[in-house]
């Protein structure tokens, strides 16, 4: 069995991946980056895991990859909530010469409070994990590096500093997903469910969707207006919802919700 | 007057602004690129605009410059719908020879059929233009570029191919911004509000707040669940709505939406 996450090794999606085989009672699996997620979502493989960034608390939604769950039949066996703590790395223990770090734009600013104070000068990089392959294979004693701590046992960098972002509340959310008929048993307990659906082109549609799950007391904990591309003026939405009701209120909630809907598409429990 | 924008020249961010330039009766204002965005947010100039990207249709919504908004008091003054058309930049004319192409994922993944039919490697870089700059500077003969024709004139690259994405409908939407104090005025025609909102912690909190604009029959165009980084259970949305009734319509959308709401916080209109 195979785990396959984007970017490099010390990327948080290695240690999302790390997590998900520890929990998910794959003790066996081999970790394995690619660098080429759309040539994964194209192909899909019996026996492999896929462990993807859906959205991070401060930054962003990758709409692209919610994009994919409408195009390819993957389903979603758990979620991972990782919490993101950056360190600063370097090749150097003294540490009051060196005045640059690399790292992606998104770390370097969210420990912008640390490097202003440190008179550090952030530099862009593509990924976080790749800056600190590139000063340790380069050998660069003039810069330090934004990444996790993986990152830094990786490619055997000092850790100066740990937990250096601003907000301590900086969380990455990660799906792990499979072929939709594998047949691979997780044993986990599932308690919510992502939909994707499309309303009808009716006055006040997302509000009678939302409806369906009002009455039926189902909590929302996550909901995304995205472009269907079939025309300017319609729209899809990305739907999360918690498992607090038993199985007929969810039933009946996605049956109401048919009412309104041209199209869902429900992505699995996890 | 200046009109700053993030990342190099050539950015699609920086097509962006010539458009905010051109449209907005500004013709004499100076066009700026920043690479320290955090920067910006907390140092509030008179007399100046900010060209932000918010959204892209096929990839992602920035977060990161969502939140921004609750921290500063900024006002949206205008909207740009940016398509995303990519080209094949290159130092050679005879392509044949050139096997790989530099860009920012994105771009490379929105490119993807082309890269495989044509058999071109894709390389990820920081930034598309970036990319662009990079092969230009260092006369890389043997690379490609995929980015704006703008990057292209800049940096003195020959077009090989142009609209190389794959799906024709990429669009990234800029948010031009001004300090809430501005003076400045464009004279331009506002048809769209933007809030954000905090629920009350109450059932069926959104149904209820979407109420107010069903009832009032004010049609939403966006709506975006957030963390609020107050409790792992609080969220604010993100909502934009259109102004296809009466103002009197919207006023009361707005006075029954503070019913269910903690705070609100009306972001402008554009």
């Amino acid at each position: 069995m195979k785990i396959y996450y984007q970017w490099e090794a010390g990327a948080y999606s290695n240690l999302a991946s790390i997590i998900a085989k520890e929990n998910l009672n794959i003790e066996t699996a081999d970790i394995i980056w690619l660098s080429d997620f759309p040539e994964v979502w194209a192909n899909i493989w019996d026996n492999a895991i896929w462990v993807l960034p859906i959205e991070n608390s401060t930054a962003w939604s990758i709409h692209e990859n919610l994009y994919n769950f409408l195009r390819y039949d993957f389903k979603i066996i758990w979620e991972i909530d990782l919490e993101i703590k950056h360190c600063l790395l370097s090749n150097e223990t003294d540490i009051s010469k060196i005045k640059e770090a690399y790292s992606h734009p998104q770390a370097l600013s969210q420990c912008h409070n640390y490097l202003n104070h440190h008179k550090i000068k952030p530099i862009i990089f593509y990924d976080t994990a790749w800056a600190a392959k590139e000063i340790k294979e380069k050998n660069m004693y003039w810069v330090r590096a934004i990444a996790s701590s993986l990152a830094g046992e990786i490619y055997w960098l000092n850790k100066i500093s740990e937990d250096i972002q601003d907000q301590n509340w900086n969380t990455t959310r990660f799906f792990v997903v499979v072929p939709k008929d594998s047949k691979l048993e997780f044993g986990i307990k599932q308690n919510k469910t992502s939909i994707i659906f499309e309303t009808k082109n009716i006055p006040a549609s997302l509000y009678k969707c939302l409806w369906a799950f009002a009455t039926n007391n189902i909590n929302l904990t996550k909901i995304e207006s995205m472009p269907s591309f079939k025309d300017p003026f319609s729209y899809i939405f990305w739907l999360d919802f918690e498992w607090n009701m038993q199985e007929s209120n969810i039933i009946n909630s996605l049956n109401e919700l048919k009412f309104f809907t041209k199209e869902i598409k429900v992505l699995w429990e996890y």
